[in-house]
């Protein structure tokens, strides 16, 4: 696959993971992929926690059921009745969380481009994070991308010390087919815009 | 390219900028990767301001090299010396920068999967710059994230309204070369950890 074939391919995988455990040479390329992402100063802030322990999975699937009750109770009327259709995780399905986290101690004590932009650092966790996610999309695994937690609550679940923030769970793993078109859309949350209303000249213009 | 083969090339540039304009139809195809990128609650929350005016290249500069004398002045001994044949920018040697903003009014008022982790949308913002980075990588051209900067300055450089926030200044353009080691250890800033030091099965343990 091209580079531009697996932007176009990428999506968020929730229904479609099989369980089929990961070749671990499989794993360790998406990885590789992940960990060779641009960073701030060269700091390389992340760390990734493979979470495969059926408990862990159940526990962390039980804290996010009841933050998907949190934000279905903020909503009414038609977007109460579309959110109730749409899938949020495929925490045990998919059978594999990596849990991913920025550690701002890395690369220090001064890290160079971070003085001015605190959240340089954490912008370049997420960098790493779409580098796992194309890796996962061209050796044809699905990634599903949670965020329906408390950081606090993943911070305790996976040991991460005061200072290392939780950035994402993701689920990856094997999956029966890659939809097409995003479950957000398929669902009728929110249709795709086009480029032209993220794009601007010079300068901003309000839309 | 295939995809392992772009995420490799993919440095962070600075001297090699040639300041040769880039075709539309490249700059669209680059533009098109980012837009593509996954978002929280599919908010495609970001906004990419072109910025060619050789004024505001200029003014940013000049803003640019008071930050990088502000770091500067921060360190001493050897960390000195190494950050003083450091370039960090190159700003007018690209022609073209292109400012990408966080705006978290889009995809509202309910954004799917933002209610517990307020910084989803600045994450999807990230993953969008990964996707243009490589994307550009792919073409041949350069990426340089310029991250010496105070975001109020170039908030009001670009226009951005208050609830917008800046997000990264990308020097995009075509280069003479691409350096195949990064520039920050070319120069012995700093050097690449192997994967290893930020993998962690199960729970997070200690290094």
């Amino acid at each position: 696959m091209n580079l531009y074939e697996t932007i176009g391919a990428r999506r968020d995988t929730r229904r479609e993971f099989t369980g089929e455990p990961l070749p671990d040479d499989v794993l360790t390329r998406v990885l590789e992929a992940a960990h060779a992402a641009p960073s701030v100063g060269l700091s390389q802030p992340w760390d990734f926690v493979l979470v495969r322990s059926p408990g862990t999975l159940a526990a962390f699937r039980e804290h996010v059921v009841l933050e998907r009750d949190t934000f279905a109770a903020s909503l009414s009327g038609e977007r109460a009745r579309t959110f109730d259709r749409i899938k949020v995780e495929g925490i045990r399905e998919s059978g594999l969380g990596v849990v991913v986290g920025y550690d701002p101690s890395r690369g220090g004590p001064a890290v160079l481009g971070r003085h001015a932009i605190a959240d340089a650092g954490l912008y370049s966790v997420c960098l790493a994070i779409q580098n796992l996610w194309l890796a996962a999309t061209a050796e044809g695994l699905g990634v599903g991308w949670v965020s329906f937690y408390r950081e606090e609550f993943l911070r305790d679940l996976v040991g991460f010390p005061a200072h290392v923030r939780p950035v994402a769970w993701l689920c990856l793993g094997a999956i029966a087919e890659r939809p097409e078109v995003p479950d957000l859309e398929r669902a009728g949350w929110r249709r795709r815009t086009p480029l032209s209303t993220a794009l601007h000249a010079e300068r901003y213009s309000p839309r």
